[in-house]
């Protein structure tokens, strides 16, 4: 019997002695390996994290200690040693265990994590609340040095050292968030060799005073201080103990031992402690540790070599289609720069910064930052394009608010991700741009109808003279033809698809090529839809809605978003505006609720926002439409 | 004449000697008190940067060289240096000027701003630019301690420090944000003595090294390296060194002559830098010196004696109202948590604060951590209350979807300064909160009709076992008699309050009271409305609004926020869900704009959201009706 089928809690764990320890640890990532390698995940960190995992769960008392992993990606270890071995093979698929840490998955899980850097001001919350309910328990937080890059990090740590709880800070330094770090923080993290010199030369520097004969008070008080004064030499605990955090470490976060036996006294303290561990990213697995930046979160592949699997598809995807868009439109627009937060090859934008690294600025995971610093440079007559997932953009909000739309600044917005993602799960999705981007006074708001359109689209939200936010989903495009060069489309016009008489759908983004599909489909029942493109949520082209409204009554609006302040609201919005009732509107979209992980395929059936979703809701409103003329 | 009256821009400042600047800063502070004193306004930040706006004109070339006033409430002083003093005394008065900096106000004004804490950011991305365009400007952020508390301050010192690009960050340290200020880094900003001491110590003992008899080269390379180490003594400085900063001061920010002496010096660097100048909130003016708290933002006063003029109402603030409920409802729920993000003043909860200082936490201007802390301390059963401007709470959209809707997590969101606040104008107004919240899943969104109903709706916030947003406005109630004690309001339930047949008026939060007030103005004209206090805005009574729009087919709904995906529009898409057509619909709210400063009145009526526009659309849709009528 392998060692990780004895384990069904950490309780089991504490059973095994710590010479059996780093067997436990190669079983653990062959399990992740082989897992992974079959269903895709964040691999390399988490393959980072299995000593870590390990030694937490020796050394604390979970569930009762809180553990909390920011991110949660680099979570498996600890999935597979709280009793979710069994489980471990449904691994981001639908109905299986999530990829990341879940309250509702495990009572393990001390928090949900999926965004980056919660876990320090979680944790804090957790620990404040167990003061006061007078329960000794410990709370952990474990977070990258990526996560550090984010103000929330910052302000969690700011406001632990102030209030001094007993909180443990675990520093999983690999160097890297998920592409390289950036920020100066992390150029003074990395200086590791200076910081263990600097350590040596403390205590030779202290022995070398104590030899020097006394001279007096004077000199006596000038070693005392400056006794104190080394404490904050230049190493990464400086910074820390600014903080008023007792810090320790860099050690090595692979060595079991050495966790474990620090992990113990530091379990003694009450206070904030940091903990500056150092891990390799896809540790143990060569492949992974060669090319962290691939394994991060990596599809399928083969174990033994470490390609994917499946030949990669003729059909780009939107990132990619919008990588290189950028790269040709550079050329010509001098005035063009692209931002991104920690994700150059997330948005495709790797191509970018490498013909022009003057124009490319990746601002780490800083997404406040990354909007407020576009809307300098706009100031200065540049055109800004943020690249950022639509999930990471709700960080921005304020500053989208504030800094960008109250002045009317020219930022661009490329919002990759919209929609349903995928496998990633509710952390992850992009279904609330829509609603949130549609509200704000001077926003263009467009999303395109395939891959072709969104290059048309980036040359129509580069030239327009404010800010735009461009939404496109993941994933493959549908396969289309794109242009060599692209017109700047009319701002706040659709245009008609299909004509048709008996049903009006209004559909804008991918579902506009389902509503293709459910045109087809209903042709072949004697069912006349006409089909439009909205193209912009804002301004929405209430003249063309509005003269087809007039003509025809019965009206089914799609898009990849919440109902609730999306496109369908915009359009009931415009009807009622402009007096027009009398409409039977169906709306489909995603309910009020969080969309669980699964496949983008399956999750877009479940949730009506497909070509088939479409042709029932036309079957239904023109069932209704008959009801009432037969009842009139 | 006086100096002032001889400056109509910065290029007339340089005219005057130095010796003269005292008095030019003198009667800029009687220039500010006296307008501010009629005015009301941002008195004690402004009073304490008057040196500092000064000597940063008198260095450096506005509008070449770009000031960034963080918040901007500070920069009276620089208004009044930038051609602004004709007009000053219309300060924060409707088609006056700005209380904050605005680019469309001068070109002086090179970042608009109001929120905190956007400052290095904007100004780092200005400087990226500025390089870019091959121009020599320099580029000046002047940031209080206080919003260095805010991870967006912290995101963009990490990128500037990476990037080592040539901007100037002036930290004007007046050791307290609008209260005291909390965090770590504040106490570790404040080691004034100790830092001093440390320099003096640092200067000491590398004479005493230098003293030494050599011992070899071990001892030299020792020496060597431990005066690097110097660098990073206990001092402010070695925190922004660690950031790769070149740190200057702390110096003394009301000595002009030491002032512009740095600046100069400072000039000429050509790396990120920066200068902590130590300034008096309120200096100059002995009541706003003594009691810097009450004088940051203030109404009108008595010059002589400060005291503030007109006599205080009888009717108290919903601000006040909901402290009083918060410490009355603390004696019996031992659970109760109340948190604030550096506003304890503003959002009512000092005496909370007074009487269960355990169980208050102030977080500083650190919004996105609060929100994370609540749903921390929520994950162990305590109840948090966050209690938060509206405005500022966009700076946690993320961490409210994330961390806290979820998973459901009983968080209260206490959201103050609701819909228009008057006159601090477009940066403040809380306009889009019913927008933004009520497209989250699980999250309930409610409004209260009045200040009795605003302590109801706490007990069923409190009661309640997920997200709750409870929005309230600024200022005064309608005087109503505040219950004893309060009943838990169903969810999602409304309540009609008047009866009537024509048109049916769907009202919520503060512009409920414009609908009674509607209503008798329309009885009087035979009109018969039926008022609908509607109290959640989420989930929406679709079930009373059903069946009332059933019998009355003119609607007319009204709400504080914008019209985008609001209120008005949620029941837009309760009818179309309830498969209700016919109805003809006007919403009342904000337009797609953002709003101005002015007295809320004046904003409200402009706006069309009192009971005089309520009135007139009643007409409107009630003429549209007989139009149809007589048509058909």
């Amino acid at each position: 019997m392998s060692l990780i089928d004895t384990i069904l809690s950490p309780l089991d764990l504490k059973k095994i002695p710590r010479s059996e320890l780093p067997a436990l640890a190669d079983e653990i990532r062959g399990i992740i390996v082989k897992v992974v390698s079959r269903t895709g995940g964040h691999l390399a960190s988490s393959l980072g994290a299995v000593e870590l995992a390990i030694a937490l769960h020796y050394v604390f008392d979970a569930p009762k200690d809180k553990i909390i992993w920011d991110v949660g990606h680099q979570a498996y270890a600890h999935k597979l040693l709280t009793g979710r071995k069994d489980q471990f093979h449904t691994l981001r698929q639908y109905q299986g265990i999530s990829g990341f840490t879940r309250r509702a998955e495990s009572p393990y899980d001390a928090f949900s994590t999926g965004h980056s850097s919660t876990s320090i001001s979680a944790g804090l919350g957790i620990a404040c609340a167990k003061r006061l309910l007078h329960d000794p328990a410990k709370v952990i937080a474990v977070i990258g040095d990526g996560s550090l890059t984010a103000g929330l990090a910052y302000e969690g740590l700011n406001q632990a050292g102030d209030i001094h709880k007993d909180l443990i800070v675990v520093l999983n330094d690999n160097e890297m968030s998920i592409n390289h770090n950036v920020g100066a923080l992390s150029s003074f993290l990395s200086r590791k060799f200076s910081a263990k010199m600097l350590q040596d030369l403390r205590k030779e520097f202290g022995e070398f005073l104590k030899s020097l004969p006394k001279f007096g008070d004077d000199i006596y008080q000038l070693l005392k201080r400056s006794e104190d004064s080394f404490k904050t030499f230049i190493t990464p605990g400086m910074l820390f103990e600014a903080f008023s955090f007792e810090y320790f470490g860099p050690i090595n976060g692979h060595n079991l031992n050495h966790l474990i036996d620090i992990l113990n006294n530091i379990k003694m303290l009450k206070e904030p402690v940091l903990l500056h561990v150092s891990t390799v990213k896809g540790k143990g697995y060569p492949p992974a540790e060669k090319n962290p930046v691939h394994f991060h979160g990596v599809g399928c592949f083969e174990v033994q070599t470490g390609v994917s699997n499946g030949k990669k598809s003729l059909v780009p995807t939107y990132t990619e289609v919008f990588g290189k868009a950028m790269l040709q439109l550079a050329g010509s627009n001098k005035k063009l720069i692209a931002v991104t937060a920690a994700m150059p090859e997330g948005t495709g934008l790797v191509p970018f910064s490498e013909a022009y690294p003057d124009r490319f600025f990746d601002v780490g995971i800083a997404e406040q930052h990354g909007v407020t610093f576009a809307a300098g440079m706009a100031t200065e007559g540049l055109k800004p394009v943020v690249a950022v997932y639509s999930t990471f953009l709700q960080r921005a909000y304020d500053q989208i608010v504030h800094d960008v739309c109250l002045e009317a600044l020219q930022v661009v917005f490329a919002i990759d991700r919209g929609g349903i993602v995928g496998e990633d799960g509710a952390t992850h999705h992009g279904l609330f741009d829509l609603s949130f981007l549609r509200n704000l006074p001077n926003m263009v708001v467009m999303a395109p109808k395939d891959e072709n359109e969104l290059c048309a689209m980036l040359v129509t939200a580069i030239a327009y003279p404010g800010p735009v936010a461009l939404r496109y989903p993941r994933g493959q495009g549908w396969g289309v033809a794109i242009d060599s060069s692209w017109e700047v489309l009319p701002i706040g016009k659709g245009e008609i698809l299909k004509e048709g008489t008996d049903v009006l759908i209004l559909a804008v983004g991918r579902t506009v090529g389902e509503a293709l599909i459910a045109h087809d489909m209903l042709s072949n029942e004697n069912i006349s839809t006409c089909i439009v493109n909205a193209r912009f949520v804002k301004p929405l082209d209430s003249e063309l809605i509005c003269s087809l409204a007039r003509k025809i009554s019965c009206i089914v609006t799609v898009e990849e978003n919440v109902l609730q302040g999306g496109f369908g609201s915009a359009v009931l919005e415009c009807l009622a505006d402009n007096m027009i009732s009398g409409c039977k509107v169906i709306r489909l979209g995603i309910p009020d609720i969080f969309v669980e992980h699964g496949p983008q395929k399956l999750l877009r059936s479940k949730y009506g926002v497909d070509a088939e979703a479409i042709v029932q809701a036309t079957h239904q409103i023109l069932a209704r439409q008959s009801g009432l003329k037969s009842s009139s």
